[in-house]
């Protein structure tokens, strides 16, 4: 992949509770942060309309940043049947407002995301916020888990492109 | 709920390789047939790609039958994480086709389901298929799995309205 200009970048870390979104662009040398946020989503709310919420807040999203390239976290995540059944439709409904948008969706691994952001696949939650905050000059670290995984997956994928762009 | 005149039901059985879909009417008693089939998807379809031919195609079939109501077998599926997060993802596109329409959801346990249509909860598939063509009037049992699967689902949330509008 050949990055012209500036290339948007969306990530997204989908839950039935909170979903985080973070938005960087690259010139495939420096990464820079637009955006990052939460939708959050009512534990009363009916697990349809969270569908729903998460499609549209992912949607809105989309239609405020136009990013190119739409980047989620891979999740391998079998403690408990229901709960990843439940994972599997917010991230369906999240992936689908980027496929329906007609961004190309991109997965990485967890270990993936860590290695780009802080050099080392196994590091630690804290680390990988706190690297997010030098790489992308923030004034603080993100204020949700949620929010910085967005992020981290969006910098993984900005990395990544700069190393094709570099092919 | 009462249910006033005809009521069309909507039964779906999503999956990321077939999505069955039946569509049944009532009018509070009788329970008849009115269209089902298959959304086939490629092997080689993206998984992305897979979500969006989902969601177009329940949509399709929702502008063309214009059901009131929308049920969905609930799962319970553990036998591979990663296997239940591709059928939650499949299900967030199915489910989120009907929420977006303004569709009620209703879930039933296989139990439920087979119970309602043969009168035994622990039922064989190939019963639950005998039973809906007597049930339906059919010339012939239907042709996939899961295309009787989702009837079986639309017949079981038009008897369980049945119930419910002789309260």
């Amino acid at each position: 992949m050949i990055v012209s200009e500036m290339t948007v970048i969306m990530g997204v870390d989908p839950g039935s509770a909170c979903t985080g979104y973070g938005i960087v662009k690259t010139d495939g040398i420096a990464v820079t942060y637009v955006a990052s946020g939460v939708i959050e989503l009512a534990a009363k709310t009916a697990r349809y309309q969270k569908l729903c919420e998460i499609h549209r807040g992912i949607g809105e999203v989309i239609r405020e940043h136009h990013p190119a390239h739409f980047a989620i976290e891979e999740v391998f995540y079998s403690r408990n049947a229901k709960s990843t059944l439940t994972l599997g439709e917010a991230r369906g409904a999240a992936i689908l407002a980027a496929s329906l948008c007609g961004l190309p969706v991109y997965e990485y691994s967890a270990r993936e995301v860590k290695q780009s952001v802080t050099g080392n696949g196994a590091a630690h939650k804290s680390q990988v916020s706190f690297m997010l905050t030098k790489l992308l000059h923030l004034e603080a670290a993100p204020d949700a888990p949620d929010e910085s995984d967005a992020l981290a997956v969006a910098v993984c994928h900005a990395f990544k492109n700069r190393e094709w762009s570099a092919v």
